[in-house]
């Protein structure tokens, strides 16, 4: 798929690596450096142009950027920090020690270092976190003409120019424009009258994953950041969202499986994180089964007397949390992008009804026969009878959890997997036996 | 999130429907027309002005769009088709039936004509299908002033004028322009000297899902799409991008829970769609789980010796399986995301041993008491031990599937859940009975 890049040197040699060095793109240089040992990182880490390397350092994963940290000397460091984008610097001085915060500080210059100030205040994944506080800004009395001059002052140090934020005298953010329209304007155009009015925007306190989804929703190049005063307070501009997307998807995904979240990618997480990031879950899941084995050792009699009973239990249990599971893990998807909003509940739950019972009027039919292979007619009506119920309840449940959990404001993917699991199970014994006791009249 | 947005009528009256109209984003729009029966939504869309109105009826589910274009008289759809995006367009005549394409395209200009033609030859999914023929191109023998001036000439009709693509005399790629470069250029500077070499590219076949990581990686605003004789095609936008990311991680998301993937978002898919989408793996894994179901008939006189056995099979099993589903979806989003590549197997299979074996040791020492409590020392000893045993295997089989399934060039996401719970289920009952045999002195 990359054919016209060079992902890594061609072979180990200087001359392969300083032509690497020279042309590759920030982030396939990043992904070679965080494959180097730190020495070597270090050592080909001063031999990139200034503005690349920083944007190199920038995307290393967080734990070799500190490790690299710690081995450059601190001016070179500084001037790395410098280079890099508002955001990102912040995210770098943010997971450093207070020691070396204040060793860094000292060779930064004083607008660095307030800019590190006031984007650090934000607490991690909202939108102040995220945003940059190199945008352009434009005011409304300006002429075209006079508006891309000033933008050619201030591009160099802006993270995008192709749409300008115009403030009044207190700095509120009034609207905004973009350059193609200040390109297609004749020069003495007013900029007030190529102004877009009511810019959509954030506050610096909205969660990082709304900012990503209205970014989407809205194919925005940037969104502004606005404080409850009104005035402009940064951007975030659609490459952060992609990662945030991305990020907030790796989530999801890590939830719905009952793994803790992780920052880490998979390649350089640990044995201890991957450790502690999953036991939680799987010994809770033991507890949860405290129930289906009570509910088993309540029905030990049955068993004994139809142990061909046993051979289902398996089959039985997991439909019904393979059912829940296909049902939670759409409704949490929906709710994450926003095609499902929790007003559509009433519907999603009668559709929801008429598909579980489909569902488990075919899985019924499906293992009458193994049934009454197995056991006879008694156990085939059983076991047809206890499918059918609960492929119904672990459909219902699955798709109910991720919007009640939502409406507790409780985030319904954490949740929901685990929770699918434990009640389908527990259900699933106490349902199967009790469908057995009835059916089997003992 | 959105306070300063109107995403729906303020109420239901005439006045507050036309200020809406005349005011809401194009996917504000949308969504409202959608939620409207499909005579309210033609009379409405009528009201909006060309270019938005094209834009929320891109915006448009497949379905809302298809009943929405039967309503409509064939000239006014017809300039509403002409006013989309290229590659909406595409994806919309698409769609049509032979017999409403052949109508449509009467009342179409010839060069529009042509363009769905050019685009709606590649199969879904690729580059090919969600590229645009609507970008700017200059020519490197311009000076920064022509190609602003060309730049205003093309802007009207392209998606992005803040990259421009430099084609030679043959439209073979030769480079790229970003508009902030021409900006910040003296007048007279040759667009020779702003050219940036060996620009990213893809192939028409390139897989949509491989474009948008491309997208990402590079934090691009637009990616060019080449032939293999070198010619420019078209360009992919990042709002693009972002769709097909989404989608791809919605489809993994259905795969792993054992969903067939489906386009309709979940508010709009109906009972048959979801139905289809479900039954064929609940199904398949019944026939997974006679395998289980067998085991268990082998073991019946273990069984009924030993009747606490029962009691922890369920746990057993979705021990195993839920081990095996935390490390598959692991694997499976690190290898969609781009995070892991094939090579990286072989670090991965021995820290996952490392894991699994501490995950496995862990929830050996939680059950082990349990089986105490109800069974004495000899089934404690079991069903510990079972419990380290299929822990370690389903996590190295939750963790191998999708690297196997990758190197034969088959969907990571689709065959590993169903494969790893219908493994998991059917060792885990053999193993456990068999450590039960051999404990037990049965």
């Amino acid at each position: 798929m990359t054919s016209e890049l060079d992902l890594y040197p061609a072979d180990t040699s200087a001359e392969a690596t300083l032509r690497f060095i020279k042309t590759a793109r920030p982030v396939d240089l990043a992904s070679w450096l965080s494959r180097l040992s730190v020495d070597a990182a270090a050592e080909h880490l001063v031999e990139i142009g200034p503005k690349r390397r920083a944007q190199a350092f920038a995307r290393l994963p967080s734990d070799h950027q500190a490790s690299l940290g710690a081995m450059l000397p601190d001016h070179v460091l500084a001037r790395i920090v410098a280079d890099m984008n508002a955001d990102d610097r912040v995210d770098f001085f943010n997971q450093l020690t207070p020691g070396a915060q204040e060793r860094l500080s000292r060779h930064l210059r004083p607008e660095v270092r307030a800019a590190i100030h006031r984007l650090s205040s934000y607490p991690e994944e909202c939108a102040g976190a995220i945003m940059t506080s190199d945008y352009a800004v434009l005011s409304a009395g300006m002429t075209a003409a006079e508006a891309i001059a000033a933008l050619r002052a201030q591009a160099p140090g802006a993270e995008t120019i192709y749409r300008s934020y115009i403030v009044d005298a207190d700095h509120r953010l009034t609207g905004s424009v973009r350059l193609h329209a200040l390109i297609l304007a004749a020069d003495d155009t007013p900029v007030e009258d190529l102004v877009e009015a009511a810019p959509v925007s954030v506050t610096p306190e909205t969660d990082q994953e709304d900012v990503g989804k209205m970014i989407a929703r809205y194919d925005l190049l940037a969104i502004p950041v606005v404080g409850t005063d009104g005035r402009l307070m940064g951007i975030v501009t659609h490459d952060d969202a992609v990662d945030v997307m991305q990020a907030e998807a790796t989530e999801d995904f890590q939830k719905m499986s009952h793994v803790l979240p992780f920052k880490q990618t998979m390649r350089d997480a640990g044995i201890g994180i991957l450790y502690s990031k999953r036991i939680l879950w799987l010994t809770l899941l033991v507890f949860g089964n405290l129930f289906s084995g009570a509910g088993i050792a309540y029905f030990e009699d049955v068993i004994l007397a139809y142990v061909s009973l046993v051979f289902f239990l398996p089959l039985l249990i997991d439909s019904s949390g393979n059912a829940g599971s296909q049902s939670a893990t759409l409704m949490v998807r929906a709710l994450a992008t926003g095609d499902v909003e929790l007003k559509d509940w009433s519907h999603m739950i009668l559709r929801e009804l008429a598909v579980a019972a489909a569902l488990g009027a075919t899985m019924a039919l499906v293992v009458f026969p193994l049934g009454a292979w197995r056991g006879g007619a008694d156990v085939a009506l059983t076991i047809g009878l206890t499918m059918f119920v609960v492929v119904l309840i672990g459909s219902l449940v699955g798709m109910s959890l991720p919007f009640l959990l939502s409406c507790l404001r409780l985030d319904p993917a954490t949740a929901s997997g685990p929770l699918v699991t434990t009640i389908s199970d527990a259900t699933g014994v106490l349902i199967y036996f009790s469908i057995a006791t009835a059916v089997l009249s003992l």
